[in-house]
Parts: structure tokens; sequence; C-alpha cells
């Protein structure tokens, strides 16, 4: 089978195809053919050498993968040839809290991720995608949607008329929005370009921010909450922004971390949290019940991701070269 | 001004309208004009003497009611003159769990209710109402809609993608469905009235069932869910429903108690509580805090409450008639 | 290998000792050779065939066992062999909320128990044991102590300083009374043996209530309280008690319902839960991740658990009859 | 009457003995003859005019006293005369979240503080303390016990069995080791004297680091944990010793930050919050509610707060030298 590798160093231009012997499943696992995959900042990380130099090469990347189950081990339960599955971040994650020993399982990076014609998974790392998806949908929600999910309903509790910030249009970012309208929140978009804050108000953004031409946005959020600040941020954008975000949280509310987002050093003065009674929640995508619970969201609701653009499993670089340069809106995808 | 007693004894022919001096504010106190009163069914058992017979009279009932501040008194900051009120149902519940210090200070009974030209009221009994509703509409949240809310949000941390279970089509049943349809939720409706049921649908119910003509409404709702059964039960029924709520439940779902809406008495099994790990939770309105949080949410969605019928400060008899024999559909209103 | 059987009917006189083939294990098993098992109430109606008159014979009874890892499958990593752990109670599962796919597979019905030489389980189904319990000590934990701890601490929230009521010395309610002093709280203990109260006193109970000389220790509960009831009510008793809990909690507080020990009917009038914004609480054992979580606070505060009286495998009917007639203090132990 | 005031300009030097008026209760107030005071980091830094420059002056300083209620005005329901009562840190803060208008309200600025003859108070802005403790030992409770319990209690969660790690021996890491091991908790104590490090195992510690001798000291607490990382840390160190919490935390556990206590300045990388789904909590005190459930454990348990010394009302500026200078182990009282 053919699969795409990072092989021998890191970087875009070391992306390579590669073929290796197509999988059969042992006792409890399952082979997925996969139909479309999507792409993370944490991907393009670990492609470039970033996100854990000490990774082993050859690597299969991307966590995000979405296919139809072709072949099951022995003793399987969960799942039946013919489901259409996609598998989950971090493998042994099922439910509950995170465990160093749960977050060492994640897919493309440390082991083989997804952007290959099959997938070895074990049952229990895999979860039904919502019917009403396409493949490329569907392929969108590992890790961008359970993280939006994970942050602002599993840890951040959210309740309709609460108001909730977003940062930028990156794949997080437009799933927070999207799930914030879902619940009932008010939301406010920050963004560089008037194009896309006006594709986010179609989204059903209440407030925008361009923060190009109001660089204090944070003075703006004051204002748009009568003084108070808001209930929850997503905070996709590190150094650039945390000072800022501090200074727009509500008393006693919160500011989920999805930095890694956004490059991977920052700091911040540690004061205003105190005297402000607020929560920092570093948020590292999510279990698998919680993926279970925000398809049922998604199924309910038939709430649709939105894909900035789709590349071919022979684009892949382009579709690296892409994230790494544009600033999109929404999520990209490779079909296979 | 003019007020309506419960004098001498109980029964709705003992409503009489009666005089009494206009109140002046002392030092926190607060003076409404009211302009619209709402009728819950415990207002119904307390004129009848079912709720609390040992109430002292005369009483002035109606725990629901909105005006506007017309005095206030010395030390008073929460609210100014002019601004739009309604009481809260315990007038010392401020936030946190009740207690029974909190629980004594029910408007309605033991204290004199809203039904009234003016009512005294301390400064922190109130909230502002939000801006987008009528009186009527505003006058319908004290009881049934913070009920409903706590019920669901408060207490029961509704997520998008669950499904909730209403019953019937009163003021209480109404406003969970409309929050539970704000917040994501998916949700089943039961009514012996297909007239109302599609009144239910338009307001966003997913899936109807006439009990009356499928009296076994949990088999039916083990359909809806798979067999897995809902995450949320409004139960409203008492003893005609409970059993039947125990059978439609989820593993760990949460049946929340609003009992009283249907009569005094009712018994339950405890086995399936427990073999299920069901949580039963009794939900006696909500504090302050919650009210707020519930108008916030009312304000940020435009969401209107449904009004069954508008009586006249003198047809307060036939507003109790009316609540005490028909099938209504949302909530009686009382206007002065 | 020799295996204690309910065969062919139920009835404690249809339990025989019988040779079953030795376990070997296959992917992801494990076997354990079986060094103490403990009794509980449900096992107990289990084998009286009124827990699951569907079960199939022959069964292996007891959920709770402890023993040494002998053999491990293919793919195990969670244990090795010379490990000492004791089976969960549902073998799959592991956190969360129970679901009705995770509680079909509960040890002692309807899979084989631990009374046995051996015992073939899945290593996602074993957790290891503090270290300085006995074997004996280890066996009581599976079942009794993990629903004391879910009741008071996962699902309770106890907190320092909190007043827990607990019925009885049965297995249950003695690990609820040390978990709620190991945290701080206040514990009142019914029986109707003052040399059982005596016996509590020195475990730490707080005030003691003879229901025999007391039989309205409602009114009792509510004196030691100044009035207000208490946080928490371990509510073994079903039939006989629950009306009398329903006088004795707080407003808000929680009723646990471990019901199963008492009997299989009882019947509760649920206006006291609305009226008092009461919880009630079905508990069904617990997860893993609970298990764990409380084994962590066994090891850290070398708590003892309480056994009553020890059986040889040879005296299983006796143990069973004990449990049967007797009013216990603690755990029943069968050795192996 | 005799108070104390900070005097035209900041420092302890402007600390001067004054004469003001008797304070008489208006409607709702009482008036509390103080018996006790104790000293916060936070009260020290307003007296040197680093806390809130823009305070005004003259001020009383001091959060923290404890007295008898000697008068009540109209209305007042909650104390009565020869009740002994404790000011609450935000006088307006009674239960829930704090907000921006509850956060105006705190004692020893903006508003006056406990340091005088009597204390003018409303009676929502007090509460009973516990009956086994003397007036010195009551009045180290308002700021530094409350904002322990709220850490490790009300936002913590505590369960018995977890690690919590506590950094120093001033009055807030004392109080957190106490309660930390009224509740089963496994306790890590970091200090850079053997002396101070025996008397908090005096008091229960578990582990004791002295960071001067093991500057690396989150090796240790890795070591210490078997390589998983505590479950709590009360933070009390800022710019010193924020990253080595990082260091010492567990998967998804919470970090206290109650930093005003060791400068008004630090900085932290946000990466490790984010990669291991840490929470860190900014805690500022705590509510009357939070106040009163802690003082219902320090009751049940008979807790004793720690004192290293008690002041005289002449010897204040000493008072405020000795916390400036000393490192203290426990709380420093001045008595009046």
């Amino acid at each position: 089978m053919k699969v795409i590798e990072i092989q021998e160093k890191f970087g875009i231009d070391s992306l390579k195809i590669a073929e290796r012997e197509e999988p059969t499943p042992s006792h409890g696992n399952i082979v997925v053919k996969v139909k479309a995959t999507s792409l993370n900042y944490r991907d393009l990380l670990t492609v470039q050498g970033l996100y854990n130099p000490k990774q082993k090469l050859p690597l299969i990347p991307l966590s995000d993968g979405v296919g139809e189950v072709v072949a099951i081990g022995e003793g399987v339960s969960r799942v039946k040839v013919g489901d259409r599955v996609a598998g989950i971040f971090a493998q042994k994650w099922v439910s509950g809290n995170p465990t160093k020993a749960k977050m060492v399982t994640t897919l493309g990076g440390p082991l083989d991720g997804m952007l290959a014609e099959y997938a070895l998974l074990h049952e229990d790392g895999v979860v039904h995608v919502p019917e009403h998806l396409t493949d490329e949908e569907a392929a969108t929600l590992p890790c961008a949607a359970v993280t939006a999910w994970s942050a602002l309903v599993t840890y951040g509790q959210l309740k309709a008329g609460e108001t909730v910030l977003v940062q930028g249009t990156g794949g997080v970012s437009i799933f927070a929005l999207q799930f914030a309208k879902l619940m009932g929140a008010k939301v406010i978009v920050t963004s560089s370009s008037d194009e896309k804050l006006q594709k986010a108000k179609e989204l059903g953004a209440d407030e925008l921010i361009n923060y190009h031409s109001t660089p204090s946005w944070e003075k703006r959020v004051r204002e748009i909450t009568g003084g108070e600040g808001v209930d929850h941020i997503v905070e996709v954008g590190g150094a650039g922004t945390f000072d800022r975000s501090l200074k727009s949280i509500k008393f006693a509310g919160q500011i989920s971390v999805i930095g890694i987002l956004s490059g991977l050093a920052t700091e911040v003065n540690l004061i205003p949290i105190l005297m402000q009674n607020v929560r920092i929640q570093g948020i590292i995508v999510g279990s698998r019940e919680t993926f279970e619970d925000m398809n049922r969201a998604v199924s309910v609701n038939k709430l649709k991701p939105v894909i900035d653009k789709v590349f071919s499993f022979g684009e892949t670089k382009e579709a690296f070269n892409y994230m790494a340069s544009a600033g999109h809106f929404g999520k990209i995808v490779i079909k296979l």
C-alpha cells in the first residue's frame, strides 16, 4: 500500500510517497481503508521537526483520518466491516482525564498516523462518525473539533447566554464558533481580515473585531461586554495575544490554552490570573468519550464542518505549504 | 392601592379585591408598580389551601410579577427608579444552594405575592428582565422558566446533543423545551393532544408522543433512543408518570422532579434508580444568580416565552379557574 | 482446578465444588491464582435466584476476589506475572459513567466470578491492590468499598466538616464510615445493637443511634444537626428506612441509594425530594478509575478494612448462611 | 475609639494610632468590638503602597479580625449582641463566584479594615467563628485559611489519597497542609529551613524538601510521586517557583495561584500547561459560604491554627516589620 512518510529528516520536502505492506489485523485490531484526512498545526510542527525533535523517522504523519473498516481481528466487537470510523487522537485515552501513559499513544507521532491507504488501529481507538457528513467533512473532527468541544463543553461547561471569544479563523476557532452558537452563546471573533470576519458572521458570530484596525482589541471586548469581560476565551494565539486575553476575561472566567497552534513559546504575567480568580485550562484534544459526545451534538444539529480547501494524496506537500503560509478559514483536507 | 387577597378561607371563590395602604420603602427596600403577573400550579394549590394549609390569611397570591421601580429606600444601589424588574421566588436565595432559612421567604406564601398594584420588596429580591420582552412575557419567568433552567442547566449541566424528555405542555415544560433547543439538545414531548404536539413541534420539538394513543410511551422513548433512554427528564407528572420515566431514562441520567405541578403524592420504586445509577434531583425553582444566568440566555437568543392566555386584574378568578380546568399550553398571565 | 458453582438450580444448598479445566490466557487476558474472596449482599441474592432469575447456570459466584497473576496472554502490558490484583466489578467499566453495555460485564453473574482456584480476566479488568493489606483485607474492596467511595466521593463530593449518616454496620456502611472519617466528616451511625455501635465508635463514629431504642431516629438526627439534617446519607435500608432518610436529609443534600443490600422493593414519596431540592443518587459500585482513586486513599492513609469473619473454601455454604442470618459487622471473607 | 491608620503616605512608619468616633450601627449594620486581628502579605503590600498605589488614605489596615458584637442596627437578624464573629474578606461576596462588584468591597483596602477598637460592618459581612478557638486563633481565618480551603476544596475538589505540594510555611501554606491532611491527602512541604520542615512534619507533612539543599526540588517531587507529579500545588512563590511547579504537576492537575504572597510580577511558559492539560486557578480568598464551609470543618475536627507570634496593638509596626523580614511559620497576630 501507499503511504506518505517523513523520511530521514524533518521538513515538508522530506514528505515522500512510500510503499509498505498492507496490514492484517491481529487480536482486537482493525484495518481502516482511509478515505480522507485533515491537517492540524501540530502536524505541520511535527513535519518541521519542531513538535518533537526526538521523533523516530520514518513517520506517517496526520492524526486525523476517516475511512471504512475493511478487516477486523479476533475478538473485535465495537465495529464491523463496512463501518465508517475515525481514529481518535490518543489511542489509549478512552475516557476520564488524560494521563502520561494515555498521551504517548497519539497518532501522527509518536505512532504512525492516517496519511496512508490503510491504517491499522485497535478497535478501542476509533469512533463512528456522523452519518450526514461527507468523508472530507468527517476527517476534520478528531483533533480540531474535539479540542474546541473539550475547551468549551467538557472543561468549560458552557451555558447559553455566556460570551465566548474566538481568536482567528483556523480549524479550532471555527469549530469553537459553531459549537458556541449551537449552545446559545454569544460569540466574538477576532481576525485581521474583514473578509474572514464576514464569513464568520455568516456562521453566526455576533461581534467582529479586526485586530489589524483595532490592535487593542481587548478594549473593544470590554466595551461589547459592558466592562465585564467574556466568560470563555479559546486562546490559540500564544505570545501575541495572551496578555490581551487576560484583559478581556471576566472574573472567574476560563481561558482555554490551545497555544500550540501559534508557536511554541510565550510568557504570561500571573497576577491578573490571581486577582480575577481566572482559570487557565490547558486543552490537549480530548478522550474518545468526549469525541462521541461531540459527534452526538454534530448529528442532532446537522452541523457542517467548514473546509477551506481539499488536496489530493499527491498534493500533500502543497497541503502542508498551504497551512504554513496561508491564513486559512476552517480546515485543510487531503482526500485519498 | 388595590390588591387581590385570599381572604378568611381558602378557595378560588375566596379571592377578593381589597384595599391596602400604598407602601413606602424603608432602608434597602423598593416599591414596584406591578404591570403583569403570571400563575403557577403552586399558586393554584396555595389558593386551594393544598400547598400549605397552615398559611396565614389574608394573603396576596402569586410569586411571579414584573413592574417598574417607583420608589427606593435609603441605601438601595442595585436598582433605580424607572428600572423594570421581577421579584425573585425566594427573596433570600441570592446564590448557592437553597437552605431552610432561604426557602421560607417565598412570594405568594408565606410572604405576600405580586397580585397587587404595588409590591414592597428588598432590593436584593429582584432582577432586571430582558429588554426585548413585553411586561406580560417577562412576568412568566420567575418561577416556571427558572425551574426549567435550574433543572436542565444548573443541576443538569445539559450539553448539545443530549436528549431531553418533556412531559406535557404546561409552563415549565414549554420553557424546558425552549431551553433544550437553545442549547442544541434533542427534545421529545409527550401530550394527550395532537394539536398541542403540533405547536410543540413549531417550537422545535424533535419527537412527539401522544400518550393517549401511546399509553406505554416509555417503549416509544426507548425506540427513539435506540434502546438507550434519554439523558434528562423534566418530570412534572408525579404519580401517573414516574414509573414510566424510570423506564425511559438512560444509565446515569437525571430525572428532575417538579412534581408539585401534578399533585401532592406519588410513590416510586427505588430499585431501577439504583440499578441504572440514575439521579433523581428535586428542583424547587432557583436562586437569583440562576435567574440572572437564564435572563442572559433569553436576551442573547431573543427567546420569547409562550403565553396561553392573558386575563385582567378583575378576571383573577377566571384565570385560576382556567388553570384548574384547562390543559393549557405555556403560561397564564394576569395583566394589571 | 476446583471452583464453586451454583449448579442446576438456585439456593445456598446448590453451591457445589466442581472441577473445571485450568484456564490459559489468550490475547489480552491474564490468569489470576485466587487467594481470597469476599461476599456481598448481591452475591447472596444471586445464589438465592433473587437478583437475576434468568441467570444461566452453572455460575461461579462472587464478584470480589484477590490473587496473584500467574500467566499473561500476548499483548498484556498493564500487569505482569507475580503482581497482586483484584478483579473489578464490571469488567468493561474502566472510567466515566456506567452504560448498559458496560454493566452487563459484572463478575459473579452474568460472568463467572472469583470463587475458583484460578480466574481468567482481561488485563483491563483488574487493579493492583494496596501493599499494606493482607489478601483477605484486599479481597473486601472491589464491591463494598468502591460503592462507599463512589457514593461519598465520586458522586457525593464529600468535604471535611459535612455530616454523613451511615445505616447499620454491613460492608458498605463500615467502609462509608471509614472513608467519611478519613476525609474529616462527622459521622452518625445507626444500628440495633449497642455492641456494634460501640465498635463503630472505635472506628471514629461521632454519634450513635440505636434504632431499636430510638425507632424515630430521624428526630434524633435533626437534634444532632441543630434541625438542619445531614449532608449525605448512605441508604442501604430500602423500604424500612427511606422515609426516615428523607426526614433526616438537609436541603440540597444527597441520599445515595445502595438499596439492593436490603431487599428488592421499596417505595418512596417524591414530594419531600422536590421540596428540599434533594438529590437521590443510585450507586451501582464504580469504575476501575474510581477503584484506583480509592486504593490510593487506602494506601496513603494505611486504612484497614474491617473483616467480620473468615471462612475456608470448603465452608462456602456456611459463609453464605452467615451472611443470610447474622447481623454482621464489616465483611465476610472466604480464603482459598 | 483608637484605630491604627496608614496616614498621609504609605510605609510601615506611616502607621499611626489615631482617634475616631465610635460607630453606631444604622439599618442592617453591626458594631464589633475587635479582640484580635492577623496579618496577611496583602496587608503588608497595602501598607507599603505596592498593592494599590491609588488607595485613598488614611486607611485602617488588615482584612482579618475577630470580636464581639456589641450593637446591632434595625433589621439585623443574622447575629445578635454577644456573638463572636469575624469579618469576611470581601464584604459583598456572600456566595457563588466572585464578580468585579463583589471584589471592590474588601476590608483593609479599599474599605477600612479591622485594626481598630470597633468595626462597623454589615450583618451579611460577618461569620460566626468556631467555638473551640481562642480569639487570636479565630483571627487567623478570614484570609489565609479561606484561601487555602478555596484552593484545595472549593476549586480543587480535593480527594483523600491525592498528593498536595505546599510551598513554604507561611499562613496560607500551613493551612493548606492542615486541610490536606484533614482530608486524607499526602502532603509534600518545601522550605529552606530544616527546622521549619520538622515543624511541618509534626503537623502531618508526609514528605519534606529543603529547597536550599535541593534547589531542583521538582526532580525530588517526581521521584516521590513515581514520576507522575502531584495533583495539587498551592503556588505562593511566584517568579521563583512557577516553572518548577509546572515541572512538578501531574497531567490534568491544578496549580492554585496565590502569587500575591511573593511579589507582584512573574512570568510563565504556557506550553507545559497546554501539553499536560493542566489547570492554573487564580484564588482570591473566597465567599462567605466558603468561609462557613471551612469553619464547619475546623469545628468538627477541632483543628487549631498555627500562630507564629502575637503582638500587642501598640506593637503594630513591629508586627509588620516581622512579617517583612522574617521567614515565619504560620500566622502573625495583633491582639487588642
